[in-house]
Formats: structure tokens, C-alpha cells, sequence
């Protein structure tokens, strides 16, 4: 059956670009109290998951994603026994930190309790089972003001949010305000990452911003990127600390680190793929260095993602 | 003026993705012997070639394309003062070898002249003029069989065709005994260098086979890969050489070879770029090493790529 | 909730035009032994059926499509009390012939029996329960062999198959040795009425050959018309008997019979509709009364709709 | 050549469907002051015009929208010497307008000079040379403001404008106001026809408040649709004067009346065709006799077509 239901994810400056991806099976469509959800199997990416007509992850690449952002950060935090993930709905980003030996909690604020029923339901091949995980506390709320109010600290910090486009609620979860309760919630050689928006040669402004904001709130900041092939981009991601990441981000070293923390067998994170997402191409070299570009974002002066 | 016109991109395995890009004006739109040539200016990439619907290479990009697939195999020559080009009609392949100093004389043959007549006459930003430089032989024939009657030898070959589809003439160019032909018209240390198929994570195949077929003709292969925006895909290359190719390759010495070459102001290439293409994500890796996966191409037993 | 899932029909001659339709919610979408069945929420047409990604009917306008179908054949019939409709797997068909209060047997012959059973349970607007009128008897055979083997004759027959393409087991519906058969399974008096192809300026071959091989079997054929929204075109129809169809057929008396079959408040048909449906704009008149346009369709030389 | 070329109209209400065309060729691409024009070569329409990604008439099927518009109206005033055509950039409406012998004048305003230079250009199958006909009298300016502030009076007005979307001039010809100035510009016994928007069962509301707005003006308004295969949709179309229209639009008569103006043999328009167009589907006769249907247009309270 060649099936004739498409999904188009209309995206790009100005909406000037579209993916047109062949849907071999609508799953679930459902209308949350924040977004669209669209859980589809396609032709050629498997399942995958789209909020308001934007790919989120698909089953074929969903763990590089996801062992992108949680790993460096993880590897990062010398011995991460807390953690707080910020949205991460699927459940994946909590299936990565599980993975590491060392963690004793892991608590998870995502705002949309529809969703992660949708995906609790119908995206078991993401958490596999994570939520039940007795050290997985998971909350619905707005995360920041979770975060602020909370008088835990922890050893890393994962904010895997959707995009701050128009008026969503995650606009509010890339300013130098969130860094900054996200520095003083993180313990002594703490790690934050997060999901730092598009690195593609057509459209890194966002993430040249994030990288600069982040900057301004801590001493180690490093910017690194993977293409995701269900975003058809080239993905950025940031971490940062107050301690030197570059010693604990060493090829050299990144395999014993693995090995202890019985995360040797990755799927895809691992010394060489590091050094494929930390080497950066020259134009966003250029544009972290260039002083004229991206600007801090502040919640008086939001991001924009159009 | 926000323009309805769209070219749309069916590709990906089984016709099952699609891209839409929005075209701001349609400059060329003609019909040669061998193709359709779109060439229009789109709103985010800016001017574009497109061969029967297929993207070829946008303004935005087309320096990372192009000096990916060209200066390794350079650097990887000692020091190349006679090069062949097989197809390249847009110039930009001409116009990156003839940045390397060492060079002497460029035999470009590309079967479609009609193609390069339009790439002159639209495409300036790519060739910038390299059709005339009077070190450029420029031939409208078959690149193959010129190649293997053409008495002389090379210091460096580049390979610059379309994708090997259907009943493409370029389908010739990815066999065993199209390699066994280049290396035998290769001087001692000379290099290929070729695209050679995605090399995403949801479409390798074509990838991993062209280099198996390398590894069957020459004593050094390397594959290597960059994210192409106007693909919206990881785009593989393979460079491929009897000498070996790890000691030229060394990001260490790629910054006074590029010196020595007056090649040191590139747009996109230089040494963390190429460790960025040579650092192969895991699934890359693993099916290269992968005796079951790929296939050896030959002329009797063609690479399809859909 | 603006959905970003789309349903796209590659329609018209040789795919060079195609519609979309965004979809608000995807109610079934299945594989049969014959065909893709697709049932979607759509943003402006309501629920649709679609086939192999060609709309058949919307809860919008099917009344259009159905009413227009069955009521001229109907009316051509002076009482017809046993009715065969051959397809008509959506049950509106049925609904509209159960409608005329002379009809005490309907047989229908619909090959595919899981979209029946779709249709039951989604398309409960469509059927309004006509599957369960104690006058219906539903088989699921191939239509023509059934009815060429069976012993009973009708007063109305009425065609409600797909398009002909490709290798459909409709296409056998459409020759002159089906239309044979059907003559002679018909009551004197009788009337067969089928979907007879778009009667579009833009594509009306199919309908002009069909037209032109019903008047190779019945003394009287008339072709019809009506514009069908959700196949964003003007659809033909035609009726056919032996006996003359001009004088039932008449705008005049129309009114009156549809009284005295208790059909006189149709949401679609009535005189005026009917003088609208009849009345054929020139383009259709020229090319029904040309005779170089069309082709008897016979077993061996099928029509071709791509 | 397979091209892969598109224009999409999304169009509809809520952008939920669009319609998608093959272009082989683009002829121009504009923006002039007022829209954008985009003229094409589609693969099953033949040349087209659209104008801000609107389909506006294609080659295959203008006589039947020109015709449609012109006719009736020049049909229903006794003896047109002088015509006013507010729009009818294209030509077509000026070329069926001097078919009629009686003509001695014709004013067209069209408000974009630079659009009538393009379609002077490029559609000549539109004008066939109408705009260089002695009668003619092209002005470039308000047609609202024109006529109200012109000392003549005409024999017959045609509206041929674009829809009345977001701010286009074309809003103010669409209302009370605008239709006053229009009767009072009318010379006893002319008509006045206008394009007047969708009249299709899935959306017909914006011709149901045209048709509303004219019975407010003048003393015989009627409505009458046609099939405009470019649009994919049946088109409306309204007449008024102050006279009785149905004596005129008389299909017993209609030949006759072609006939002495030199009309016999038009493509489309005869009284057959006048029938097809003058006998409403029953929902829109429905709709135009619900006195709570539609709404009357006023300068302070604009039709909105989205």
C-alpha cells in the first residue's frame, strides 16, 4: 500500500521550506492544552512524533538526538547523582541518564501531562519503560518556576524543550534568567545541556544567541552539533558549566568514562562521534567568535524561532 | 512579495519524503539532451540548480559541496599539477582546484553542454570565471571512455556526477572497473576524490557500496561526510589513493599544506572542518566495517539508487 | 488546533495537478484485499472516504454525488420495485434507491468487503443504516460475473464503481460487453445509471467514450452532469434504457413523481437541478455530438484513466 | 521533460486545502505595485495567470469565465453602444465585450498598468489585440473613484476584479455604495455583471451577501455559476438592472439575439449553456431565499473571502 496521507512540516525562515513526509499510519492526533500531537509511522523514518506540525524525533534517529544531548553533559558532571530534566516528554532523555551507573534521581518536569500519556502509550520504543523507573520523579508544571522554587540542587541539568517560537511556554527556558537559577540549582562541577536549536549553515542565529546567553551566566561553555536527519538539519546543542569542560570532554579519556559508567555500548555516542559533534564547521566557528553576532536573550527580550 | 511558486524535491527511499522550496523567481528552466535544468532563486538558500528535480547545489552552500569534495584529494596529492574533472558543469569544482597553486592544467569533461552553457550564463557565483582560465581544457563527452582512451595521467581526479539513477550516463561512473580506470591513469600518489552518495543516517547504502568498490581498487580509501543544507541530508565524499592516505590527511599538517598551497583563506575547509567530515558518526563506522553490508559495483551489476 | 497532517490526490492527466486537503483527524486508514481505504476528518469537506488516495465522497456534498446518481435512473424507471447496484460500497447509494416507495428488492455487489465493513462503522452518515433495510441483500463478488450469471432481471441498475485505472476490476465495468449484459438483465422499461468519468473542459475523454459506448447498446442515452466539490471537478453521469428517456426525463413532470414516490424533499434533486444537470455546457454537447471524439470500450481495448 | 516545477494556491476557508499545478514553464514573474503575478505554463491548463498565488484564468478554460461574465449582461441591455469595465486586466473581457456589433465605446479602469503590460505580453490568447481596438479607451487608475467622478453613462458595466481578500482595492467595488454609484452610471434598461466570487456547496456565503447587496440596488438581481475548471470550483456570477431581467434572458429568445449582435458562434455562451448557468443547485437557491443568509456589503462593513 503506497499510502497518499503526508504530513508537511512548513518550517524554515519565512516559511519558505517544507518537509513533505508519507504517513504510513496516523497513531494518535491529539489536541493537548499546549500543543497539536502527531504520532504517525512514516514511510521512511518509523514512528515519530510532531507538535504543532514541527518533527520532534522518529524512531530511526531518535537516539542520536538523545544521546547527543543527555551524554556530554552527563560525562561532564563528574559523578551525576541527581538530575533534572526540563520538558523531555518521550521519555528518552530519561532512558540516556538512566543509563549512567551513578544516578540516584532523576526528576522530570514536563507541562504537558497529555503528552507524555501519549507517549507513555503509543512511544514505548523511546522511554522503554523509564517512567516506571523507581529513581524517575516526574511532574507536570512549568518547569522554571518548579526549578526556582525547588530547594534541591543537582549534578546536571537537561533541558530538552520544544522550540520558543510564538507564545509558547518554553520561550521562557532560554533566557539568561533560566541560566541563572538553573547555575544556582546545579552543585559544584555541575553540567547543564540543552537542546540549543538549528547549527545549519541556512539558519544558526538562534543558536549562536543561546551559546552567547549562555555564556554570559557561566564560566565553560561549549557548543556542539549533530544532524538530525528527521529535522533535514544539522542540529545545535550547548554545555555548560562553571568548572573547565575541556578536560572532562577529551576524546582521549571520554572511553574510560563511558566504561565506568557502564555506558560503553551506546548506540551512537562515543569518542569519535564526540569529536565528529565537537568539531565545528568553520561558519559557525566564525559566527560564535564574531562579536556582532546573536544577541543575550532576556525574558524582556525573547528569542524568536519563526 | 511572498511568491506561490514552489519547487518540490521527491526523494528518499520509495519516493516517501518530499522538500518544497519556496522560489522567489525562476531564472532557467530548459530541457538538454540529458536533463532538466531548473535554476531558480529560492527564498532561504538563494539561487539553486536543480536536475530533474533534484537538488544539485545552492548559493547558500555550495562552498562546503565544493571545497569538501575537492581539497582533500588535493591535500592528499603531494602536489597536483594535473587534475580531471569528470562532470562539475556548474564551475565550482574547476574554480576549487584552481585555488591550489601547484596547478598546471584541468581537463573537465562533462557530457551535458547545454548544462555548463546555462551554469555560464546564471551560475557566476559558482565558476566565478574558471570556465576561462587558461588552464582549463573544457570537453563535452563522455567522461569514461574519455578518460580511458586519454593518453595522459593525472596527479588528482575528481569526480563531480549526479546521482547514478534510473538510466543516468553517471551510473557508469561508480563501478569497479570505472575505479580500475582512474587508478590507472593516477601518477604515483595521485588521489580520487568523489561524491558518493548520502550517507544519512536513514540512507547509506549507496554510500557504504562506493566505498567497498574503492577498497576492492585502491590500497587507501577514506570516507568522509558534511552536512549539505540544500540536501537537507549528510552528504558522504570518499577520497581514494595506492599511497597511503592517513599521513596527508592529518589535521596536524593540513594548516601548512593549505599555506604552502595559498589555499589558507577558504570559506568552509581547514583543519577542524576536516576533522569534523573525517569523524564518522557510529552508524557510519559500523557499517563500513560490516562485511555484509554494500555491495561491489559493477558494470554489470549497478548501483540503484532511488 | 490547526492540523498539519494532509491527505494529497495526484490527480488529473499525468499527475500535473494535485489537491490537498488538511486533515483534522485520520479516522481509519487501512489496506483491503483491492485497494487503500483512507477515512479522514477534513478541515472544510467534513469526514471523506478516499480510495488509493482518490476522494470518493464527503459528508459535504455525497448527497450531491448520490442523488444525482440514482433519482434521474429512478425516475426513467416508471415503478421499479427490484434495483441492482453494482459497487456502492459507502451505502449511499443504497440509502437513495430505498428512498422510492416502489422499491421492494435491492441487491447489492460490492467486491470489497472490509471497506463495506468501514464503511458500516464509519460512514454512518453516508449509509444511515440502508445496510440493514430488510429489502437489501449485500454480496461481496465481482459484480459482473454476478450479475451475468444471475437469473433475475431489474427495473434499475445502477454502477457505482471506482475509476477505471490501472488494473481496477472496474475497468471491466465499463465496456460494451458489460453495458450487454446489463440490457439484458433490465425489465422492459428499465434504466441503468453509472459515474461515467469527470465531463471537466479539462478532461472529459473518458466520459464522451463512455457515453458513446452505451449508445452502442440502448436505444436512449443521456449524459449529465453536476459539479462535485470534493473532486474539485465537474462529474459525468449517464442513464440509459431502451425505452425513450426524453419524455420521464422531463423538468415538467418530474415534481409529480417525485411526490408520488415520497421523494419530493431530496436535499439536491429536484426540476431545477435536474434542468441544471441536463442542461450541457457546449464543450461536452460538441465533443458527444463529434464523432471522431471517444471509443467504443470493449473487453479487449479498455478505457484508460490516469 | 517531467517537470518538477510547482505553483500551490491555498485557498479555502482556514488555508485547508490547496491546489497544486505543474509548471513547464514560467513565462514571468512579477510584483507590481499591487500583487504578485506569476504567469505559467501548466502542464494540463495551458499558460495561466495568477496573481498573489490565486488562480485567476487558464488558456484551457478563459472563454468559459469571459464569456460567462460578459455575455448575459450585454444579452440583457437592449442595444449596448457604451461598456465600462472596472479590472479585466487579462483583455479577455474587453475582447468578448467587442464581439457584440452594437458596441461603439468601451472604458476599462484597471487599476495596475503594470499587470495589463504583462498580459499585453504574454496573453495574447487572452486580448487577442482587444486593448489596441479603435472603441477602447484604457485608463490605469481607481475604477471606483473613476466612475463616480466620470460624466458619462453606460450602457453596460462587467466587474471582472480580484477577490476582495485582506486590503485590496477590490474590497470597495463589492458593496452598497460602490453598486449605487454603478446604478446611477447605468443608462435606462443596462445591466450591470459581475464576478461574484465561489458558489460552490462548500462555500458559497460571499455570493449569497453579493447577490444580497445587489437586490438592495437594483430591481432585478440574478445569480447564475459555471464551472471554472482553474479554480477547481463552480464560480458565481450576478446580473442586475433596474429593468426586468428575465424577459432578456430568455433562452427562447437568446439565439436570436446572438444572432443579430454577431454572437452566434461563441465557444461557450448559448442558450443551452445560459440554461446550465441560470439553473441554480438547489442549495444555492436555498441560500439566496434564507432571509438569514449572507449579509449586505457596506463601505463600513466589507465582504472578508479568506
Amino acid at each position: 500500500m503506497q499510502s497518499h496521507n503526508w504530513v508537511i512540516d512548513f518550517h524554515f525562515r519565512h516559511e519558505s521550506r517544507a518537509s513533505m513526509y508519507r504517513v504510513q499510519r496516523t497513531v494518535a492526533h491529539a489536541s493537548t492544552d499546549y500543543q497539536e500531537v502527531l504520532i504517525v509511522d512514516l514511510a521512511d523514518l518509523g514512528r515519530a512524533l510532531m507538535l504543532d506540525g514541527s518533527m520532534q524525533s522518529s524512531a530511526l534517529d531518535e537516539h542520536i538526538y538523545h544521546e547527543a544531548l543527555v551524554h556530554p553533559a552527563m560525562i561532564a558532571s563528574p559523578s551525576p547523582k541527581k538530575v533534572f530534566v526540563a520538558g523531555g516528554g518521550e521519555g528518552a532523555t530519561l532512558r540516556e541518564i538512566l543509563k549512567h551507573n551513578t544516578v540516584e534521581q532523576v526528576t522530570m518536569v514536563d507541562i504537558d501531562s497529555a503528552l507524555v500519556e501519549l507517549a507513555r502509550q503509543y512511544l514505548g520504543e523511546w522511554h522503554q519503560g523509564a517512567f516506571d523507573d523507581p529513581r524517575v520523579k516526574l511532574l507536570h508544571q512549568d518547569a522554571r518556576a518548579y526549578l526556582e522554587n525547588c530547594p534541591d540542587k543537582f549534578d546536571c541539568i537537561i533541558s530538552d524543550v520544544v522550540e520558543p517560537t510564538g507564545d509558547s511556554p518554553a520561550a521562557l527556558l532560554f533566557t539568561q534568567e533560566f541560566f541563572q537559577i538553573v547555575r544556582s540549582k546545579l552543585n559544584p562541577g555541575g553540567a547543564l545541556a540543552l537542546q540549543a536549536e538549528a547549527a545549519d549553515v541556512s539558519d544558526y542565529e538562534a543558536h549562536v544567541s543561546i551559546v552567547k546567553t549562555l555564556q554570559a551566566c557561566f564560566n565553560s561553555v561549549r557548543s556542539y552539533q549533530v544532524q538530525v536527519a528527521c529535522f533535514s538539519a544539522t542540529w545545535g546543542f550547548a554545555v555548560a558549566s562553571d568548572s573547565p569542560l575541556d578536560q572532562r570532554l577529551n576524546p582521549q579519556t571520554i572511553p574510560q568514562v563511558l566504561s565506568e559508567r557502564n555506558c560503553a555500548n551506546l548506540r551512537f555516542y562515543d569518542a569519535e562521534s564526540h569529536l565528529h559533534m565537537f568539531s565545528l564547521p568553520k561558519y559557525l566557528r566564525d559566527a560564535l567568535q564574531n562579536p556582532n553576532a546573536g544577541m543575550i536573550i532576556r525574558d524582556e527580550h525573547l528569542l524568536v524561532v519563526d
